[in-house]
């Protein structure tokens, strides 16, 4: 419906000014995109919610004899399918940096906000369609990227309004940590569960290591070792941070590779601490070593954005933001040794947040700020001539840059009405024989009622500056 | 590539303001609509160009045997396909409206710009997946629409700069001329040719319908009522719109539907001529009996947009925007007497005219305005310093709204200066150990190759005041 797609534009039109002013590109690639491309990417189950499309023409005189006697349905696929639709932005983009890898000047940043698609069965806040907004930069291994995209979210929910919790956490930590507590060769599982934290805490982690067999001797160190970090949130100020980071470095008992990725969050912390911004007062970044982001494909700094709970205790909501830096995006398609870092926005959560902290713009400036009215109901030459001159008024309001509308022609003054209200227009003009002979037309405000008598210039600029 | 995504938003943005002001509202639809409300809805060949998707899970299970068995590709779509690419934006439109009669207020006037999916070959200009870009009023006869749709012909164009003529017609017109010409019995034929008129003049229309075993007479009749209006470009006052009306209704000797037809085209000229609106000076307006608009739903008015080739004779180009009143648009899904009226716009064909007569703004607003480097280009400690105080600058530029970027690492000058002629950047600022401690930055204008040494708030104020 219209409504949510001007909220969901304002959401994306504000994330987009922010992608732009820090300097990164728009690409677009096609809906559909080579099956071979996409197969593969996201394991077994991914290939199965991939939507395929039919080849045109006879495709069943190409079609896989054998696959087709035997009635088996993924192995015929290949042979009568050649596309599908995209899954995500990330893949394509991989695609397209290395099909395009000699026309791109790198480091290269690019934003992209689009719809993709997954067969998953629609549920509540689960859509078969839906958008991802992501920007990524690729071709650097410099962390000052990793800091400005922390200033990205940072202005973004500071222009939506919600006061946010920033998590940054770097794959080298908890490497290191898992090294620590004897889980190295576990790591995957490590992770997996700790993926878990917030929503299952310890004891929930404990239950799933044991089901994943892990031994009752690496379970306590590593309970031992998150029980540091559990409940330290509330005071997040740089002090703060940098006794989080001094806290992890003993906790990691000179670890190699842990110290170099606790290294690479202090930078960034640097960055964000020392370099003339200060972070919106609203919102908070925190070092957060048990911060584990399920994909497999990051290496080093990992991000996450929740509502901040203090502020908003009634949203009950998971992340509204995530992201990393992956050392090898191109290398699937041949081009190894590409180094990126990128963030994505949870579109449709953020709406959801939004409407339920009533933080949408009262009266939206892509919504109408007025209907004219011509008040003779009765289709002959004088409710012609009326409406006429409310023709004029109405290109007058819209020649000044007013979004305005008239009811197309003579009727009753309630069924004008009603359809002022189903647009929910803020301001109405009525225009009868008395106000053509004056010149001075009647301005109703539709919220109190209350109605002036105006010249057509007073109400331009009464219009303008609301 | 970026910069074409640039331009293309560029002419999107110009279209959807005036969209806006019009008080027209957006809608989306999924980019997948079930193949049963899309087949039979564009012609045998229609049918051909939908893009199918296969339907997900063990598809063969609930396949239609016996086409399987005959290996008949057609019959086998409807039991393994369920849904399929739109084809267009106006029968997923017809759909909503339909769907949500009960929740809508009408008129109803959406737009939408989205890409849709034609299975056509490809070649140059014409893409399986392209975007289309339509705005439409439903629920009302009132003719002030159609007048105006005009006026967003000419706002629009006339932002965009492009010169153009708004032909308009009226399908009862057309009919009235067959009666007249005694081709009633063939209208569809006659619309057919009439379409090619300007591709293939009087002499090819003749050939065409002697093709279609027309009669010699009918042939005569045709040939010398079209000769009348053919020719007659150039001069495109409101006089000559009116001249033109009265001329028709001459030609047309009294017959009822078409003089019901040009009634309609002159209370739609009135509207643009007497209500306080001038055409931008740059665009006209013509009258023309001889305008076809091939497709068959139109039912009234018809539109159709060309680059004015006597301001622009460099621009071979056909039409680049056009529409009409269809009587019956959601007849098909069952909500019969839904009259309509709506326009397009060529996007394609609109961004080649603005490359070939060089219309695109210079530098963009969305691309990038300035790039810091640092100038210590050994990875040292100096150098590092160096970078940090660039990112503070960085931070500083951003946050007074400049779209800016820094240089991610200690490089060489003639490397950063590459990154900066590549990402085609106006300015750079240049810090190195001088500029750090003297507070002056090396400001340089990438053009004229002039450098000033200003103090960061006055290389701000430069920035923002071009």
């Amino acid at each position: 419906m219209p409504e949510q797609v001007i909220k969901r534009n304002f959401i994306f039109d504000t994330i987009r000014r922010v992608f732009i002013k820090y300097g990164y590109l728009p690409i677009e690639t096609p809906v559909m995109e080579n099956l071979s491309t996409l197969t593969g990417k996201y394991g077994e189950e991914g290939d199965k919610l991939l939507f395929k499309v039919l080849n045109n023409g006879d495709f069943l005189a190409k079609a896989d004899e054998t696959a087709l006697t035997n009635r088996d349905s993924n192995a015929l696929i290949a042979s009568i399918s050649k596309r599908g639709l995209r899954y995500d932005l990330t893949v394509p983009f991989a695609r397209y940096v290395v099909m395009y890898q000699n026309d791109l000047a790198f480091p290269f940043k690019r934003y992209a906000i689009a719809p993709v698609w997954r067969a998953d069965r629609p549920q509540k806040g689960r859509y078969q369609e839906f958008y991802q907004c992501d920007v990524d930069v690729v071709g650097s291994n410099s962390l000052m990227y990793e800091a400005e995209l922390v200033q990205i979210y940072d202005e973004v929910f500071a222009k939506l309004n919600i006061p946010v919790v920033i998590r940054v956490n770097n794959r080298k930590v908890l490497k290191g940590i898992a090294e620590v507590v004897g889980a190295e060769e576990r790591f995957i599982d490590f992770v997996a569960a700790l993926d878990k934290l917030d929503k299952i805490g310890i004891e929930g982690i404990r239950k799933e290591l044991l089901d994943k067999n892990f031994d009752e001797e690496s379970i306590k160190r590593i309970e031992s070792f998150l029980s540091q970090w559990v409940n330290d949130t509330g005071l997040y100020d740089s002090d703060f941070m940098f006794k989080q980071l001094d806290k992890l470095e003993n906790a990691l008992k000179g670890n190699e590779i842990g110290k170099l990725g606790n290294n690479e969050v202090r930078k960034v912390m640097g960055y964000l601490s020392n370099n003339g911004f200060s972070l919106n007062t609203e919102n908070k970044v925190v070092p957060d070593a048990t911060l584990a982001r399920g994909l497999g494909y990051y290496t080093g700094c990992i991000f996450e954005v929740v509502v901040d709970k203090e502020k908003c205790p009634q949203i009950s909501m998971g992340s509204i933001g995530g992201g990393g830096r992956y050392d090898d995006l191109t290398g699937i398609f041949g081009m190894p040794g590409m180094s990126g870092v990128g963030i994505s926005f949870g579109a449709e959560r953020i709406y959801d947040v939004m409407e339920e902290l009533n933080l949408f713009p009262g009266h939206n400036p892509e919504s109408l700020s007025v209907l004219i009215m011509a008040l003779n109901e009765v289709d002959d030459h004088q409710s012609k001539l009326n409406h006429d001159y409310a023709f004029k008024v109405l290109t007058q309001l819209r020649a000044a840059g007013i979004n305005a509308d008239l009811y197309p022609e003579p009727a009753k003054l309630k069924k004008q009405m009603n359809y002022a209200n189903a647009r929910k227009v803020p301001y109405v003009i009525l225009i009868g024989d008395n106000e053509m002979q004056s010149g001075n037309l009647a301005f109703k405000n539709m919220e109190s009622g209350e109605q002036q008598s105006l010249s057509i210039e007073q109400i331009i600029n009464n219009l303008l500056m609301c």
